[in-house]
């Protein structure tokens, strides 16, 4: 069986995450890493070739961009007009139908895929909430998120003055409200109640109910463990109280990491252009015989 | 806008149903009802056309099928080949792959299309088993039913010598495990141990624990709520204890009906073949515009 050969784009923590999800899936190899510094390498992938220019690795089939969700759209429409099918999990809501449209465009022109927002929120969350919307076509979808770290909100915090660590967890109250407990280090010389002020006061947090804590160290309170849980109350028809739910407890960056693997491999059976979750059937996702999937899934 | 012209083939408990969905749906008019005795026509089919053959109806897009699991077949061939889409809520799990290709032979003859299976399990279950399976593909998922009447335990039981009303309950157990709560009426003349000893003997229950009720009135107890939990723990990568988790509790029948009706939609947006909800992409089932929906859902 020919493999499907992955480069890996970005090498921070969904990166590491990625090159597990790769070893572990058989029809995949990894044709390498591009790293901005490619002579920075760790050990891990003292094996594997490690690149600055995606240019540099050859018969791609597939890049994995776990790049900031901000340098996404540059690195995809690289890749795509260089003749790679792409997969990503850029995370900014207002932005996918965007995104989608330009690479879209680049994809078709290049005759290749590309698979946008393929994490878990949006992603396989999208999937859920699309189902739920045909099962029930009337009524409310609450997605509550949490207990965990916002890797967003907790960025947010680290740019404000007087900020010397910090961590942003999200708890859920239920009906997709939510509390955010900020935990920080304070450099010398701020105060803490002008700080935790300033967090407040920032559009990350003004609506929510905040809390800001000081503690002595913040590295010993991160936890990688993320959940989610969706509910939608609606109506079949005539039928009212259609209860459906899904929940999760994850490890927030495996999670994320398995996706993009299953959508790269979705990539190769899609026509051109640039696709969300909802647009992919679920079977393309999956590694295996149609036919077997099918008698095992349906 | 031109509305989806849709046939309902069989009009029992899901097809009344049925009806509810497609009045309630923007995009669909009915175009009739196909009833092996069209004399018999209930007072709310009074404004509609009611038919004894399907090719009495006028420019059908789509047949909704809602004839028992066996006849599937039969009725789904003569309307592929006559040019009609159809959908169906065939719920033999063991028979679905040649349902799939005998359907999918006859609709890429006609340049038609069949959506399979379309309820909730097989059908919406089907498509959160597959979303769990590349989230974690290592695992096992768990689909634990009910509490909920079963409709082919039911007719087992009724099929027993001696059984003149039967219901029986599944209980979920966990871990996909179930008991049969079996409630019946006695004809005349038989004796409700001999009666209860043949049913726990029966295929359908020597497996499960299965206790048997003798009851004045077997109606008085029928609801036709259902539910589902399905769960799976299972690795992302080499991230362990990933924890997924689907639950629903539905009016059943009014469910099977409203995917039937988003599965009859979905048919338009499918090349000539015929598929498995999993094979479809989760968007296609959806009513309104395609970037209006990937900015609300994704």
């Amino acid at each position: 069986m020919k493999k499907i050969r992955a480069a890996i784009v970005g090498y921070g923590n969904i990166g590491k995450y990625v090159l597990d999800a790769i070893l572990v899936s058989p029809d995949f190899e990894l044709a390498g890493v591009v790293r901005r510094d490619p002579t920075n390498i760790p050990s891990e992938l003292f094996k594997y070739t490690v690149v600055g220019k995606i240019g540099e690795l050859k018969d791609i089939d597939v890049a994995i961009l776990c790049a900031p969700t901000r340098s996404i759209e540059g690195y995809a429409k690289e890749c795509l007009a260089a003749g790679i099918n792409t997969v990503d999990s850029y995370d900014i809501h207002g932005g996918i139908v965007n995104l989608r449209r330009e690479l879209d465009a680049v994809a078709k022109a290049n005759n290749t895929v590309a698979i946008i927002s393929a994490g878990w929120d949006p992603g396989t969350d999208s999937i859920v909430r699309s189902m739920m919307e045909f099962m029930a076509p009337k009524g409310v979808t609450y997605t509550n998120f949490g207990p965990g770290m916002s890797m967003g909100h907790t960025v947010a915090v680290k740019a404000i003055k007087g900020v010397k660590a910090a961590l942003s967890m999200t708890i859920p109250l239920g009906t997709g409200i939510h509390r955010r407990m900020v935990y920080i280090e304070i450099e010398n010389g701020y105060d803490f109640a002008d700080v935790a002020a300033a967090i407040k006061a920032d559009d990350y947090f003004v609506h929510d109910e905040t809390h800001v804590m000081q503690v002595e160290c913040v590295e010993s309170l991160k936890d990688m463990g993320h959940g989610v849980s969706m509910a939608r109350k609606g109506v079949s028809g005539l039928a009212q109280n259609q209860l459906l739910e899904f929940n999760m407890k994850i490890n927030n960056p495996a999670l994320t990491a398995q996706v993009l693997v299953a959508s790269a491999r979705a990539t190769l059976k899609q026509k051109p252009g640039a696709y969300t979750m909802i647009e992919v059937p679920v079977i393309d996702f999956i590694y295996g015989d149609k036919e077997a999937l099918i008698k095992k899934l349906v």
